[in-house]
């Protein structure tokens, strides 16, 4: 997607340095937009865990890449692919939850099993990382064109009045590679000329939604507002919203979705206020071996210190503030789980369906065990 | 209660200056305690406005003492009568939503409004203030003891583990004189040495409960975690939340509750995982004028800069970051209604009621029409 007018993705191989990958770093947006070179396998965790990358499938993407790093720097001190199952259970440990994560560094491992020669699988490391990243982007225009069909629905329906759409955190293109998995059928809509406010949550403690889905809006010149965690209650009893699509970081096969903190008070209003409420996702965020995911998602607790300050811009530089008695306790949970039944449906790549064990199999049948 | 080991009240007369109320700035706590003296009409209008003072009932003594305070300056230049009613007005337009506002000054205007000598109307105004601040003590600490008895409950039912009570906003003592609404049976509670951990919502944007109503309870010693208003909906969920009590601006007759935004989006949630609910409130801010609350109720639409930038203590003064891009727009709604079908409970004064007519005049039938 755009930034300043240029078209931009949010990972890719340096054109010169075949041992640097480079990624936007997300921690600095909206304020500063700078490049950051990732050269080793520790530098890919890192940019994981410090959430310079984030958002369910860049992270998968980055650790892709990671491990395309770790081969690249491979010195030989011991076996191949005992080395490369060290490095892979080192990157899936810098996010638990993020299924995308664990699923892709195993896949790559898999895929790598067979090599003996360190240059041979170096080379196919980096196929597959571009490769998964070409199934990302893939993956997000489907959704994409998907969600878009609801829209289009609605704006019939209101006969051309804007379609009012609240969406929590950053599903956008900076948490994949192009396109986003909520914000895809936004910028589809868009670009077909259809009329749309975006309702965008702040979405406390990081403020992605404030921070990254506000900038996104504002580069592809999407007609948005920023509100208040709190707000999108008050919006939906006001009729203010047609439409909630989120994000999902994880989802069971029962169609419980796990997402930013937050969304299932978000899906609670929409039930209450009868607005249609989806999860946008790439099936590679389905967790089929997980069978109720109330019950088993393990939920990240983070650093109480991402609560008890804030980070803003001064004017010249990001700062950090502190926002309550210093010696108040935090807790700081990173997600929620929002039950199926709260869902309207789920919009994946190969098209919408119940958030059901029944709906995700009825579309990926070969998943059926 | 206790600051800093000492006893306060939000609101007192200067003790050698019958021209000066004094009242502790809301806006630099928890990070400096300072005393804010008002000379006049306007600057206990500002005070208000401003939100230096806050939260319903201290909004109307404020108040109370602010017509006091445009006597106290009365300077003849027209007749007094039609002095205090332009005074009166003036007040009123402080803070749109706060019913104790219009209702006090009102109130006041019309007890005096027989009055001829200037001398004497102030000496009344004086009194009523005083009254009206020492019924508000009253009323809170009614508050307190009715609310106890719901924690007592659960403390029992538990078999002598904490009860764990999630509240919004502040609705503490620094809202009211003493005690506070929705805190009040809190303190109560603490004082019983019954075990607690209180949930304390930040309550963005302006950020009262991780300001003022930690504070509170960090002085008081109450085991309390801040948490991001995204947090309650997983905590209920996760059985970590036994009570909710949360305070009013302003309850209508049928017992749809307006507070602070995001307060409906808990009460949604405590319904969805069977949590009591209860607001706390002085009957004072009953509008029983007011048949439907969500139909009738006037939300205060407040300025884009309190989302915008953030206010927070930089480790020498307060300081203000702006958090998203600055050419995004913002939504900044200031209050939603809770319908009363969600409330388990109100508790006021004079006991606890159903969230209906029929349960509120049922404890205030003087009020029946």
């Amino acid at each position: 997607m755009k930034i300043n007018d240029c078209s931009y993705t949010t990972i890719w191989m340096h054109p010169d340095d075949p041992g640097c990958v480079q990624v936007i770093d997300q921690r600095k947006l909206p304020f500063e937009f700078k490049i950051l070179n990732l050269r080793s396998v520790e530098e890919a965790y890192f940019a994981i865990h410090d959430m310079a990358v984030r958002g369910a499938p860049l992270i998968g993407i980055t650790a892709a890449y990671g491990i395309y790093l770790s081969l690249y720097n491979y010195l030989g001190h011991q076996p191949l692919q005992e080395y490369l199952v060290r490095q892979a259970d080192f990157l899936k440990l810098a996010r638990p939850t993020a299924v995308n994560l664990a699923y892709i560094v195993d896949k790559m491992a898999e895929m790598l099993s067979g090599f003996e020669d360190a240059e041979m699988a170096k080379n196919e490391a980096l196929r597959l990382a571009e490769q998964f990243k070409q199934e990302d982007i893939d993956a997000c225009e489907q959704i994409g064109k998907n969600g878009l069909a609801l829209i289009e629905e609605i704006y019939e329906r209101k006969g051309g009045m804007p379609v009012n759409i609240l969406t929590h955190c950053n599903a956008g293109w900076l948490a994949c590679i192009d396109w986003g998995t909520a914000t895809a059928p936004i910028f589809m809509a868009h670009k077909k000329d259809i009329p749309l406010h975006i309702w965008v949550d702040e979405t406390r403690p990081r403020n992605q939604g404030a921070r990254l889905t506000a900038w996104e809006l504002l580069q592809e010149g999407i007609s948005h507002s920023v509100i208040p965690d709190n707000t999108g209650g008050y919006l939906m009893q006001h009729d203010m919203v047609d439409l909630v699509i989120v994000g999902s970081d994880r989802t069971a096969l029962n169609g419980d979705v796990a997402n930013k903190i937050g969304t299932y008070l978000k899906a609670l209003a929409a039930q209450d206020n009868k607005v249609p409420f989806y999860v946008a996702l790439p099936s590679s965020s389905i967790d089929f071996e997980m069978k109720d995911g109330l019950k088993e998602m393990p939920i990240e607790e983070r650093d109480a210190e991402e609560v008890r300050y804030v980070e803003g811009w001064d004017g010249k530089r990001i700062k950090s503030l502190l926002l309550m008695p210093e010696k108040s306790p935090v807790a700081n949970y990173g997600f929620d789980v929002t039950p199926a039944r709260l869902v309207t449906g789920l919009i994946t790549e190969r098209g919408i369906c119940e958030a059901s064990k029944e709906g995700i199999l009825h579309l990926f049948p070969e998943r059926e065990q």
